[in-house]
């Protein structure tokens, strides 16, 4: 079951997002458990994966009128749901908006939509922070009232660079980190401080044209789409869990310029769609894949 | 064949559109007037109308090597191509760029897509003029730094008002109008001062649900896709030349406000594409349809 | 949750289509019943109608261990969902194959694709009877071995062969009808007989350009996508619940018999999908709209 | 420019497809060259390659008023097009039906689907021999009345069986192949027997996915589209230029086999288009990649 997305003023939302193996009878407990506890359940979307019979659902539930405490309804959670290596979930409510960092090089298209989405209200979150590894963006971030830090990362100081990153986004507490045409790749380490939490766009349909140069790559092979894919990054370049894909349709008739031009359209529509997901809290990593729910 | 888009500082280019009774050996006449003049051809397509026999044609070349004055050739064509009244054509250089005035009313995803594009240079376009019914958009306007006028346009006052607007229009020296989300139906007299030269967006995939609340319809009537369209606006509401159009998918899953909240990434992308095909003079119109080329 | 399509020798299925006034607990009493009862269950979705709080779900679960008749299994669903104007649901199992009739007139594209299908054991399906307004598709049937009635239906006697018809369909136990290109519009008497039974396929995105020639209107209109509408007949032309869309790209190149040329695969598909969709009790009807599960 | 494509009874038609490198003035040669022998143009589509500068085009006239022979034709055009190793072209008339082998391992949905096509009329094709590797498609292809070869290939006798089906390929005075779901590789020497004249279908989206089981690859990446691409055989394995491609939504709830189900879909619309494209004579191969005419 679906409902509107939050814009505005809206009743304050619980979300829990969970999987863990199946159990029969885990869907009625955790409806009755909102339902007893004063919620009026808004979104509930649930899914068993056929190879390793796991369970995923996301349950979201009116909070305003709960008779029991965050805290309490945390631990009433803990003793159903139970713990183990299996089992993640967690519960999160709508006056805490998601704070997120940006990271971009010299492209302004994903940069505008977002700002763009995130100014007009349409995306619940926060951006206290753009980060460039060039000053290409920072009039567009100014523009927008937001912070702009350079960081000139380069192989010799990337080590150096990345930990002064990483203190940055603790220090604003941020919770995820979106790689806006971010022309740089992220070391094992800074991936490991966010894991399934730093979301990628790349110009292709992967896992065709991965790396460099994707859509002259697509030109070179002649295939007849081209597409977009943002993913969950991963220590593998590109190799990440997929979140969303997108292709449009092209000829003979277009040039690699073309190409790069289309895709401009797919890059941020599909990175947008992704981060959309995140924010909503609709996505579950697991082997590697994502669930998400609608 | 296809040349890519301008962006940064290109040589002088000149676009030939021309709509006529087919006539054997025109297109050799013009492409071997152009290369004989010093024009170097980038981009040269053509469509014969099965139904009328009608002859459609782009032509671009760097104009920068031309032996001849832009009057000159002018004449040239003129004397080649000829006049009647099934004859329309013309010539444009991108030196001179269009000139944009967008008119909003509270709907800020349309308007904010269009000044990223001709803000970062993905648009050959000048853009001195957002007309707004309401104030809401003014403060996006300021953000881009362009003059914002705000006419509070009501049943009564809509002659007078109309009247001002086109007045300002013509000071500015406007080429045409983007309706990015305007909801206000123009007069007769406003549209036939700008013919073929006002774009609108509407939220649906005409000719299904014109009209107002096209999501509200197409929730009620079950479809199963929803789209959006672009079109010139005529004095026939929702009926004008249709530019682009594209859809998604949706299901019974999803709530009116999920249908609202996907339709403003359709109208974005369909009105934003529409704009460039004009921007770049690939559109001609015929018999209450266009011709696109790519 | 999804299983896969049986081809093949399968275990015996049943499967629960439902839909009844949204009531707490109910879909963990109908697990916990099928799961008691010896069932496993393989499929499971569900939806809540925002507007109408209206449940809707379809369960299967392999029927081979059952510990009760399928007679005392229907008993008990009987008590645990109740009765009432706005209950519906049904058990159907897999042994009990639909029998599916095909109303032809001299199109064979939609014929030769659901044969194909229903052959080759794509779906579980039997197709006693294929009808024709004219003698042009018998060869068809012929080739596939399925008997072939043809009734010189017109103006006049139209009455008196929908009699002949209805009685041929209830002698050969048929429990849906496919129009498959048929060029007749059924009385109401007819469509009484086989509610949300009857599926059509009409060669245009409704709700544009019901009734004829839809692709002589789509040129004439100048739209830029084309598409094919599956969906229950009703007693109104074209304005039966919708269960099945899709659409493709066309331009300005592309003359009439473009369009009815790649219509026909969009009409195949998309009436096929919607067979589909029937013979795997994956539709609910309410309020004029399907719910079609994945 | 378009025309219909030819169904049932049509006049005479001739077509020319020609690649050469960029000449001034040469499409308007042969235009003149056709209209003053007495040819009717009825479509005319041609393209430049922006990197290479090469010149594609394909030309199609009524040619029942000629007042040259196909001899004089051919001479003539010879004369204006010259030869040289970066020049080919060809022309060839509708009375000489292309004729197409279908080589077929055990799936019938591509097999089923282009026999409908060739019946019906809906090709201007002659289909004298179905070729399998196992017996499975022979009932299909008796009940469309064509001789079904059955070679049991394997590793050891590959090469003599290849020397035979060659020989009866030679025989039969085939044009070309379509390899419907053959899951056999071709040896160099009989791709080489056929360049650009062997069709295959692959079911993925290629680059992604080569090779074998590319749905449960998907599947296991967790990629939100599954596609399938039709290209013509090189003797590099799923490497050869690309005709077709299609792709579809899926999700997380889909399992391999609903991947499998949707293919099957895919698979037969894109092999179908590319056959038709071929068919048409709109394809022109070149540097590994493909023009495919509208």
């Amino acid at each position: 079951m679906s409902t509107p997305q939050s814009i505005g003023a809206q009743p304050r939302q619980a979300s829990l997002l969970l999987r863990c193996p199946l159990r029969l009878g885990l869907a009625a407990e955790l409806t009755n458990l909102v339902y007893t506890q004063g919620g009026a359940i808004q979104y509930h979307d649930q899914n068993v994966d056929p190879d390793s019979r796991h369970y995923y659902t996301c349950l979201k539930w009116d909070a305003s009128g709960m008779k029991v405490s965050d805290q309490g309804m945390q631990e009433r959670l803990h003793t159903m749901i139970g713990s183990g290596p299996d089992i993640e979930w967690s519960v999160r409510y709508s006056d805490q908006p998601m704070r997120m960092a940006i990271f971009v090089s010299k492209d302004p298209w994903c940069l505008y939509d977002i700002l763009a989405r995130s100014h007009s209200g349409e995306w619940n979150v926060q951006v206290p922070l753009i980060i460039g590894n060039h000053a290409d963006m920072a009039p567009i971030a100014e523009r927008f009232g937001i912070p702009f830090r350079l960081f000139a990362i380069n192989k010799e100081n990337k080590e150096e660079i990345e930990t002064q990153q990483l203190a940055l986004l603790k220090s604003e507490g941020i919770d995820f980190v979106v790689l806006a045409r971010y022309m740089q790749i992220l070391s094992g380490r800074f991936v490991q401080a966010y894991p399934s939490r730093v979301i990628n766009i790349h110009h292709a349909f992967l896992p065709a044209f991965p790396g460099a140069r994707p859509y002259h790559s697509a030109r070179e092979r002649g295939v007849k789409m081209i597409g977009a894919t943002s993913h969950y990054v991963t220590e593998t370049l590109d190799a990440g869990p997929i979140i969303e894909q997108d292709v449009l349709r092209v000829s003979h008739r277009h040039s690699v310029q073309d190409l790069v031009r289309f895709g401009r359209d797919l890059e941020k529509i599909v990175l947008s769609r992704a981060i959309w997901s995140h924010i909503q809290r609709k996505i579950i990593v697991h082997n590697g894949r994502t669930v998400v729910f609608d």
